[in-house]
């Protein structure tokens, strides 16, 4: 066969493989039954070493060397060469026997991790996290870095990215934004969200978010709504694309702009273009690109003044509490600044202070310089010096986020990332379309998805962050949009202009 | 590795892939989304392939070489070497060419089944089914069999069942059987089924799915109940069994006696013992051994009288229609018999007469002496015999059932075994428990399910079928239980004594 075919083929062979694990962690997360859990772990322990073995076997390796001394291929063809490249030296730095017992740890760790948090039993999960750090530190160096063991862990999730450009982009944002806050808080008129409370069942949620999906463009034909403790997005493979939320029975708009969020996300995935399928580059450039789409969908769009003027009267439909409610009321009400303990219910404004207190906590355990016993006491301390609000218990603080069960130290500041380039994409769009905002109102949402798929979607794994985000907007990623979006939007929702 | 480690571990290392493909295929008829169909079926080729590969690997033939010339092991392990060693020698007698051609014209005549029964036109199917019938007979030549080649095929699905045996079974049935039947729908009183009539919500069907599952000790921390368009209980692995279930708006009755069969199935899957986990014993002993407790489930059980004493109140909480029904009017409601001309559709009695026409037809293609081109004729003319209803189209008739457009001869007999065993056991387990039909009345159902568990579920698969229900029962398998079963209790609901 011909040396290209065959690499494709093999490709092909080992996505087959990762849409099966994709469907075992999407149940593992939804449906799977307590008592199936051991056997789930296995499963995927099984299925994640027969993917390594081929992602890292001999046969691919030398299909890269030999494709890669070849001249005349496309772009595409050298594009994948060199994010599966890539990402075979870093699986090839870590031993088979180590990524199996990972799995397995990963799996139990994330079990252990949900009970704990019911229990808002730190001690419970304590040594799980230990592992967790544990395998990452490794990890680490295998994987091999110029400065610090957290950039080789980045790498994963913001190619290109380190610690201290991280340190420096958060630099302007703690320096404009606490004290921004501050006066927000201190100076400005808080919207009124008691139009918000009520009793909301779970099945008028789901109907209220299934519109909301339908409305910006998700394909029911290529995914699924569905509910688990932690919502979350998840490629099954082409074709499909889930998403889930969690219904709060109180809290109505939760729901939606969980959907909205999960939602950007899934028009992402469901935006690869067939010409990439099973090519490496059938993904997204980033973690931090992701979050840009479903940030961008969320709060650029679900929370600006003209996406109310379409959606007030959807939710009256399903909430006829809401029938005598303005759009403009609801816009308000949807833009309330308030610190507050849990990441996944922050606002746009605080949400980027949780993550720079998760980066430089992580960044201590990756580097040694702190302890995990230490963490309910660390996070306290930060929540007080950023947020000014302290967490009661562990649930809501050290043990509300999935993420570090699951090892993923360097993920965090992805979702701090995606505010900021959604922020500057955004912008473009605005500047590139328009009337874009006005269409808003009239529940037209494909000029935008239209400019993303263009912009974004269409690239999958094309270019690195960086490099997308100059093609996308003619600038570097740049948090000064962000600032400026947030200063705007928020001084006038809070009459400080 | 001493070998019989090495034996049990290459075993559980199967079990990993089965079970992350029973997933794929639970999925595959619950949730996948219509554009994810190509991809799934993909990864179930892949992990099937994988399986195949493991379970006729030369590595798993040495193994068992080895350790079937060893003395002094358990029973479990020798047993587990007799049915691993048979699905082994079984699975290697296919030359894997003939697999592949059999692979494809199977899903060629899967689909020309599906059209042909659309359009009701057998002569588009008759080609496709000739070709079955010819791999069916090269199947059962390549396996080999000592009287009739239909012998080797019922091994996949009946293991020690012969065609002369099943005659045997089949001859009371038909002559005592069919003029019963004759007799009551000709004497008998039918009981009033209008009772049962109105329309009832999705949400409250499955509420009342939930309560009958849980009353019959179903265990929902190893399982869950989701819908499909055709209801099935599949085994996913240890600690999940799950089932399905379908709403029919109309049909209160078809979703309950539904989720009762699967339940039925579900508790011998959640029943298998943890020390018989991947010995390839963690498994039924057969499908009609399997069959047996769904049936019991839903029929001996479901459709007492005692049953309804204990369901009615349920039934009225649900479905406040039935709060004036008599616990003894929904219980004659429940036992109709009606002869007519589709399969799934038809009730406990008439059932095994649509099997034995299906088995005698089957077993004249596959030794020969019936052509496939006659089957229309054939079917009618049984229908006409056994049942006294005639379909007026192929589609209604011989083209209803997927099974031998999907290459399935052999299996039809379990659904009837089925009902055979399960009402020997069943007529055990009143001899044995004092009261049992009493307690029903109660929602006493442990005392049945610690039977079951102890007579059949302990021991998956350790005994071939006959073995097992001669130790359950102390008796060889035997029609009469089930004919004295059917004239009891059927005679009494029509007003026959």
């Amino acid at each position: 066969m011909d040396e290209l075919k065959a690499y494709k083929a093999h490709l092909h062979e080992i996505g087959k493989l990762d849409s099966a694990l994709a469907l075992l962690a999407w149940d593992q997360r939804t449906y799977l039954p307590r008592k199936g859990q051991e056997t789930r772990a296995e499963a995927i322990g099984k299925l994640t070493k027969l993917s390594f073995q081929m992602a890292t076997s001999p046969r691919l390796g030398r299909l890269l060397d030999g494709l890669g001394a070849r001249d005349g291929l496309s772009d595409e063809d050298r594009a994948s060469l060199r994010v599966v490249g890539k990402d075979y030296r870093r699986r090839k730095a870590i031993p088979a026997r180590v990524v199996e017992r990972f799995a397995i740890a990963r799996s139990k760790s994330e079990t252990a991790w949900e009970r704990a948090r019911e229990a808002s039993d730190f001690k419970a999960f304590l040594p799980h996290l230990e592992e967790m750090v544990d395998f990452s530190r490794r990890f680490a160096d295998y994987y091999g870095y110029k400065e610090s063991p957290y950039d080789a862990l980045i790498e994963d999730y913001e190619p290109g990215m380190t610690a201290r450009e991280l340190r420096t982009i958060i630099r302007p944002l703690r320096e404009d934004l606490v004290p921004f806050i501050r006066h927000l808080t201190a100076e400005g008129r808080r919207p009124d969200t008691d139009v918000l409370s009520g009793h909301f069942p779970v099945e008028a949620q789901r109907d209220l978010a299934l519109r909301a999906l339908r409305a910006i463009g998700y394909d029911f034909d290529a995914g699924r709504l569905d509910t688990s403790v932690h919502p979350f997005t998840i490629a099954i493979g082409p074709g499909d694309a889930r998403v889930t939320t969690r219904f709060l029975d109180a809290l109505v708009l939760s729901n939606l702009f969980s959907s909205l969020h999960e939602g950007g996300h899934a028009l992402y995935d469901q935006g690869i273009p067939e010409a990439l399928r099973w090519s490496g580059l059938d993904q997204a450039a980033s973690f931090g690109i992701h979050e840009s789409q479903s940030r961008m969908w969320e709060n650029s769009v679900g929370r600006s003044r003209t996406f109310w003027v379409f959606f007030q009267p959807i939710l009256a439909e399903v909430f006829p509490q809401f029938r005598s409610v303005s759009p403009e009321t609801l816009f308000r009400a949807a833009n309330v600044v308030e610190p507050s303990l849990i990441r996944v219910e922050a606002d746009e404004v605080t949400y980027s202070l949780h993550i720079m207190l998760r980066f430089e906590i992580e960044e201590g355990l990756i580097n040694g310089t702190t302890k995990a016993r230490d963490l309910p006491d660390l996070w306290r301390e930060a929540m007080r010096e950023y947020l000014g609000v302290v967490p009661k218990t562990d649930a809501e603080g050290v043990l509300q986020d999935v993420h570090w069960s699951t090892g993923y130290f360097g993920y965090f500041p992805s979702y701090m990332l995606g505010n900021l380039y959604g922020a500057q994409i955004y912008a473009k769009a605005k500047e590139e379309i328009p009337g874009l905002e006005e269409g808003f109102a009239r529940g037209e949402f494909a000029p935008l998805l239209r400019f993303l798929r263009e912009k974004v979607h269409q690239h999958g794994r094309m270019y690195e962050p960086k490099d997308l985000v100059r093609r996308a907007t003619g600038e570097e990623p740049d948090s000064s949009h962000f600032v400026r979006y947030v200063k705007e939007k928020y001084g006038g929702v809070y009459g400080l202009r």
